[in-house]
């Protein structure tokens, strides 16, 4: 599979964008979202994409990327101030060989604990909304 | 141990950037530096860090931040013309219990192919700097 493709509009982010899907949300501005993985590797694990269509780094113009990292940046922070991990993994994927199961562009917060291994990446286990929101308000607090 | 913290000069990417010691270079400019990691997960595993001193995402300032994800998208673009791996995965880690070995920001781009597991990181197989140049070169040619 190339790395380079068409955007498809039917993803499940493009589906959180326009609101037909709930999420826990952590941060909304006019050009990027952030909210709770739904799956997540540990606790507090965030996203943060951009409202532009892209499925990848290698769609996505540079201003907007650089706005992306900035984003990512801030929340991060707030993550870290908030849940206070003893580390955070930024990662973002590319094809799925690289392991990216959703195909508009994302950028993970991953918390890590000193005690306490990650959870795999998408590893099929969903959280409950209710923890999920509490986590996001914790996180929004930080910000 | 917290991710706020002094930045230690004697890193080694510190070392490299002083030309103590030496990288297979890919790109340099006044404000990034991007060579191949003599640890590499896979073939073409390339690392992109800025010349601010800052320890991880959280002592960097956002603009100088803004600036090494362009120069990180710009190289994974060369990256990925040059070695077509089937995917690219970017990350970043704060602290040692999120993976981190060397405390100076670094972006890395690390190339996945179908076919064979990436290796751990920092695993300890060093790779043979003639190698490492002959990558290096192709990926330059392509930026």
């Amino acid at each position: 599979m190339s790395l380079i493709g068409e955007y498809d509009s039917k993803n499940i982010f493009a589906k959180i964008l326009s609101g037909d899907i709930p999420c826990a949300k952590v941060y909304e501005d006019a050009r990027v979202l952030s909210f709770m993985d739904a799956f997540p590797q540990s606790k507090g694990h965030t996203l943060v994409i951009p409202k532009v269509k892209a499925r990848n780094l290698f769609d996505i113009p540079s201003e907007h990327l650089q706005n992306l990292i900035h984003q990512t940046q801030r929340i991060a922070r707030a993550v870290n101030t908030s849940l206070e991990p003893d580390g955070i993994r930024i990662a973002q994927f590319n094809g799925e060989p690289a392991g990216q199961t959703v195909f508009h562009l994302h950028f993970h917060i991953i918390p890590c604990w000193d005690a306490g291994k990650l959870k795999g990446h998408a590893s099929g286990e969903m959280a409950a909304m209710s923890d999920l929101l509490e986590t996001a308000a914790r996180i929004k607090a930080a910000l």
